[in-house]
């Protein structure tokens, strides 16, 4: 009976995910006054962990924790409908209501936006946890600018890898790329483009074991082939790759990287059910993007319920 | 001899527009340290002329013109080269170059985004200048929350002043729909539910002659079939349809509405050629959508020249 009371509310809207993409939608549902619903793991998402923010238009310089307080003020204006460490199980559908589980719950809706986001596959090694933001970085588009004139390391051998050391290559002082299989993957473009720059050491087989420093961190041991080796520097880019929060049952088309499809307008392949930022087959994983993102969701699934309402 | 001297030099990328899309566009290209050059009429675009914005990420509340001032620090941060007052005339393809012919002047690129917007079609009558953004506004996303409890007309009778009217229904007090023609047009299920509410007023046959006030709007003056009459209310909803600015000649592909057709990452039919913001056929017109187009559109053209470089 509890369950069936839980289900009877419905919904205009259930909004998975509180990062830039969830927040951004959350504003906009709330100003076009829809009922809706926030589940998320947290606040902030993947911006509460950046450093410094130098990209997010309309301010210079902000850190990933005062932005993320800024999305929380401005969601905290609308009242928006909040639930805190709710972890999806299951999105289906049942005629045309969108049913979402969760670990403790059950929430039903005429439209859902996913905004899940992704997260960063750590390097799981010592001193990586200690030196996050300390010059531990997971995204070379954000903060390679911060490592102007410095030694650092980019630890992968893909095209994620790769892009982070082009970007690096004219602001790093020194990159070394720490990749683990015997050759380089990738785009061939971008990878002739990484070993014809002369401040580029690319450095095959081998395996960070260890992050150490004091404050900020200091150097790297790594082991190679056949021996151990510790390397001075600043700054240790892990581009290992990223992996889309979409662990849960579903029916929703994915890409090879997990990612949810969309199309231009944020549709995915089920009529209701909409997707944003990190978590969809979107290239580019940016803040601002995501925000764009969001915002064009709950446009769209606004749209949608004016037109089955 | 001076027209050759200017060809000779060939930037990275050339931006056309300095609104949401194109500053954002302008960061994303300068922590890119593309060698880049912004050809813009103004900056700030229709920022410059929204009146308060509250659907900003990151800002609760902030006006056009404060939002436009945080653009302008954010570019002059980075010592962005910005052509003002350029109006282009042609773009085209020479090779793997892009050229574009301005009214004063001629820019080659490898790349070109075009950002250059578009313009709500004004209603040209006397008293819609003077009360701009003290009563007369042109975007119900962005202002109706403005009018709550008030008396508003909505000029037009298409999807946009429906969805206009659609959006004000649950917010002002009172809407008059005052429609040029005979019927209302676009979507049924949008005219319907229009229709169906009992606090809009619909008026076919009827034209807006004037907009008066004193400080602030408090009416507006209209001509039906067979008299004139005068209307009592607080806001001004132009909704007869935007323009976009690709008046330039071109080979790029556009929709009806003169849209530039871009794909999800920002390319049009041209290689090289990239469009972004309002200009394009994305269907959503807010700020935040145009700097997530414009960052999406910068890190297109980058990946684009990296690989013809």
């Amino acid at each position: 009976m509890f369950g069936a009371f839980i289900m009877s509310k419905i919904y205009d809207l259930i909004i998975i995910g509180a990062g830039p993409a969830g927040i951004t939608a959350s504003v906009y549902a709330a100003r076009k006054e829809m009922d809706f619903i926030v589940l998320t793991m947290d606040i902030g998402g993947q911006t509460a962990w950046s450093g410094d923010i130098e990209n997010y238009l309309g301010y210079q310089f902000i850190t990933g924790t005062e932005l993320t307080s800024k999305f929380e003020e401005h969601i905290k204006k609308y009242n928006v409908e909040v639930k805190e460490a709710e972890e999806v199980i299951e999105i289906s559908k049942n005629g045309d209501d969108v049913l979402v589980r969760t670990d403790s719950s059950e929430y039903r809706a005429r439209s859902l936006i996913v905004a899940s986001g992704k997260q960063s596959k750590p390097l799981g090694v010592p001193g990586e946890e200690e030196y996050r933001n300390k010059g531990v970085a997971y995204c070379a588009t954000c903060d390679a600018p911060l490592f102007a004139g410095k030694t650092v390391a980019v630890i992968g051998g893909g095209n994620s890898a790769l892009e982070a050391a082009l970007q690096l290559i004219k602001i790093a002082k020194h990159i070394y790329l720490i990749n683990i299989t015997p050759e380089l993957g990738g785009d061939t473009i971008i990878r002739d483009k990484v070993a014809a720059s002369d401040n580029v050491t690319i450095m095959n087989n081998s395996q960070v074991k260890e992050i150490f420093g004091s404050t900020f961190v200091e150097g790297i041991k790594i082991e190679t082939e056949k021996k151990e080796e510790t390397l001075s520097l600043e700054g240790v880019f892990v581009e290992i790759g990223l992996k889309p929060n979409t662990a849960f049952k579903s029916d929703l088309e994915k890409n090879e990287q997990g990612e949810i499809v969309v199309n231009c307008n944020n549709e995915t392949n089920t009529p209701g059910i909409f997707a944003a930022g990190d978590v969809t087959n979107v290239l580019e994983k940016q803040i601002i993007i995501a925000a764009g993102e969001g915002a064009k969701a709950t446009l769209s699934a606004f749209r949608y319920i004016s037109k089955i309402k």
